[in-house]
């Protein structure tokens, strides 16, 4: 599709500042536009790439100054309050028309009689949907994904590729799961007895709010007993693990690879970075920020940053990890007062009492903690 | 389904203790239960929480004194040895009679002409068995997971949805294979030629002995030349990795994310807590416990505990990390000996030759050690 | 398949030593091989193992000395320059004739009447090919693998089963994408807006070169606008996550678990062990190494190793790992030089301003980095 420049200020309520007459054919990022593109700057400090590029037009933000030494005297600009969401929206816009969304049960999928599918759903080849299980308005079923008995997937919800929901999982509303995610599996807990590990059936459920956005591979485990929840808005990247039980607030952001054992809460606005672990039974409060690689074992306050593995405060471990780093030079600093003091000893007569043996023990204890933790 | 306490007691052979004409509905944990519902407290220190409960009836253990300033004085209870496996027990009796199993080859699954398929076998919809396979008697195979060629799976496994088994794995009986997760793949073996990364072909198998639970989106490959081996009644998380040539032993647990890298070995009865890492060749002894996050290098004797990358003996990791946490504090003594030591300095005499040079050289040595690990 | 020692050592081009007339049915490790087996060994180290192997004959390398006080005199050896290639190419052999692959697309299934297939293709029961797809010569797509919309599969690939590509994925030529791995799915993308995550659309493509292999379960996104790529060669081991935007360089070797978050590069032959974690915009330089469990935050020049969380040069890690492991030495001897300097102090008269206070503050300063990196 082509437009022009002044056509897409419209579209994008901007201010068009330059010759709005010129056409655009497509929308691309500074660093791939050519002729014929526009394309945007996220802020002034990446004024200068304008410079160089042979883009037709870019779409800036409110405080740009079109420095005329920096940027082509005759580029056409846009601009806006937020030039990543109107770049969207410009891109959206040129690749054309979408094609309208197909909808229908395809009679390669399986359906069970007793599922209840609402209005504008689309089931796919090799999709399976159980028993007693409810779909409702405008979701759609991606090939290969299978619902699992009497579960209940809300309106508009997105169901990638391969993805497995076990029986009694609960979606609300426009949920989107991505391919190769595992939702309601059996949590992973066993009693002993006689040597073998007895498994604990697993007759909890699934919860999962509103607005969810869950990756690809991921597994979430149903609860033991009641449900396992995750709370409205969170969104949740790729490989992330969720024990059973654990009770996930709002608007959280778990980054890719993260583990959460079992049981654990967290607030709303929490931030776990990639690949961070949290131990079974931890409570982590609103907007706390787990970083990366870091190993939680005990309970977070609100607003908490925490780091490293064990995981402390932010500033106390980068404090630490600045020490460790000065470890050499503290090693080399101990040995020349060693040094030093057994000269001063060579001429300084010293009682026999006070000969620098030192007769106490040492007062460390090792706590009784789970040997599996920290 | 509704039944009385004292039939209740009944079921579990436990002791009746108040009125056992009280009907039960449903079987919930004491933080959701209701009137009409029994719950279960562990132990005694989880007494108080029946004081406040609703519940009609509760599994109490054997040494339960029920307090009645703490207690509802009415409050119906049944003593067992052990409260959890009696109240599982109670909540699937309550939940009523489960539908009979459905058996059979779905139409819409596909099974090769030349697989063997035993007795009361269910295979469902878009589940895939390949040539010359082998399905016991009493197996489950869910919608969409696939059987190589020439597998054999034992009497009474589950294999979940969207499983995959590659060609020649075998299970033994009762092994039950969580949604995604994919066994016997490739491993990940390759010898450089011409700057090219050449593979090395993966002809070896992969067998799972009797009892094995392995969790979702798990990996476990298959071996180079013999056969990767996980040993009976071992139970795995989710999102494993097990690499090729690995011998599992016999009852081990293997939390969320571990990975295991090639040709390990572990004893019986060997626990690895979430994220943990094991260097390719490192033989690990039986009941072994490694912690959360651990970078396992060198080989663990029988029950040692080890914790920390690179792990050690949890005792020494947890001084460790105590002295860690001391590094602020004698950074600052480092500091203030050394002004101490200049002042003494300066008032005594010393010999030239007792200056505080320190002339020798740093004996520490880097180990000539693979770079990719520790 | 039977052959003799003489017609194998033809086969591989190897010398000959002993008998040749001696029958081979099958080719095993050494661990396992018994009479009638022909097994090899790597290198002389492990010669001795050929002393008690009941094996018939072996494969050794060019420079194996037969010493016969360690190896059975009569045991025919085939010198080579290369034994476990030549071992392979013997067990293959032996194995018999391959059964000719099969070809065609499977009435179950599903491939879009838009959607081109080359010649020799395989699509097997469940697999979906979607709109406009191409699949070109050669290539196979296995039981319930999803080919997205517009994906364009080159010549000779392998789709292991239920592997997922969403839309607009492009691989070249002879790639390998193992079983559950999901190819092209939506970057971890969101802007705060009003106090929810609002998802940025991700539009960009995923492109994959020649000869990558990928292993299972794991998770490729595509790019924000642009194109996430895979450089030729490059092989990837299980569970392993690539985030949006991410250039992979040529030959890399990424090990299992591994996660690289968004917008990072990497050179050619770069190498990371199991665990590894890099920091999203992080630029890795060619052949470089980083080791197991590395957490990386900062960018690494050519051929530089790192180890540790936060990540640093190998060598200067390991030297703060054993000086770690002295601190509690570090930490004695601290308290011994205070006790000294203490019964000094006693004997020497100092002056009033020597007192060993210290009043400089603390000049360390921490700088302000992402909170949720290290």
């Amino acid at each position: 599709m082509v437009a022009t420049v002044e056509q897409l200020a419209a579209l994008v309520s901007g201010r068009l500042v330059g010759d709005g007459k010129v056409s655009i054919h497509s929308a691309r990022p500074v660093s791939e536009a050519g002729p014929g593109d526009i394309t945007f700057i996220e802020n002034d400090r990446y004024a200068k790439l304008l410079r160089t590029s042979p883009a037709s037009a870019a779409i800036v933000g409110p405080h740009f100054r079109v420095k005329r030494p920096t940027v082509k005297d005759d580029l056409p600009v846009i601009e806006v309050d937020d030039p990543i969401a109107a770049f969207i929206m410009v891109r959206t816009h040129l690749s054309g028309e979408q094609k309208p969304r197909w909808t229908g049960v395809h009679p390669q999928a399986w359906v069970a009689p007793t599922a209840t599918i609402g209005r504008d759903v689309a089931i796919y080849p090799f999709a399976y949907v159980g028993d007693q299980a409810v779909v409702a308005d405008g979701s759609t079923i991606h090939p290969g994904a299978v619902i699992g008995d009497r579960c209940r997937i809300g309106r508009d919800c997105m169901i990638h590729p391969n993805a497995v929901l076990y029986a009694d999982v609960t979606l609300e509303d426009r949920v989107e799961v991505h391919a190769g995610t595992v939702l309601g599996g059996d949590g992973f807990g066993y009693r002993q007895a006689n040597g073998r590990h007895v498994k604990i059936p697993h007759t909890g459920k699934l919860e999962i709010g509103n607005d969810v956005e869950i990756g690809a591979n991921c597994t979430i485990d149903r609860a033991t007993f009641e449900a396992t929840r995750i709370g409205e808005g969170t969104k949740i990247d790729n490989l992330v693990m969720i024990g059973h039980n654990n009770q996930i607030g709002r608007h959280n952001l778990l980054c890719g690879q993260v583990g959460i054992a079992g049981s654990c809460t967290t607030g709303d606005y929490v931030v776990m970075a990639g690949q961070a672990g949290i131990k079974d039974k931890t409570q982590i409060g609103d907007g706390a920020i787990v970083g990366a690689q870091a190993g939680v074992h005990r309970n977070i306050p609100s607003g908490q940053q925490v780091l490293g593995s064990p995981a402390i405060p932010v500033r106390e471990q980068r404090r630490l990890f600045q020490m460790i780093a000065r470890l050499p030079e503290m090693h080399r600093q101990l040995r020349e007062l060693s040094a030093q003091i057994e000269a001063i000893s060579a001429v300084v007569p010293l009682s026999p009492n006070h000969d620098g043996t030192v007769g106490d023990v040492d007062h460390d204890h090792d706590h009784d903690v789970d040997p599996t933790g920290f």
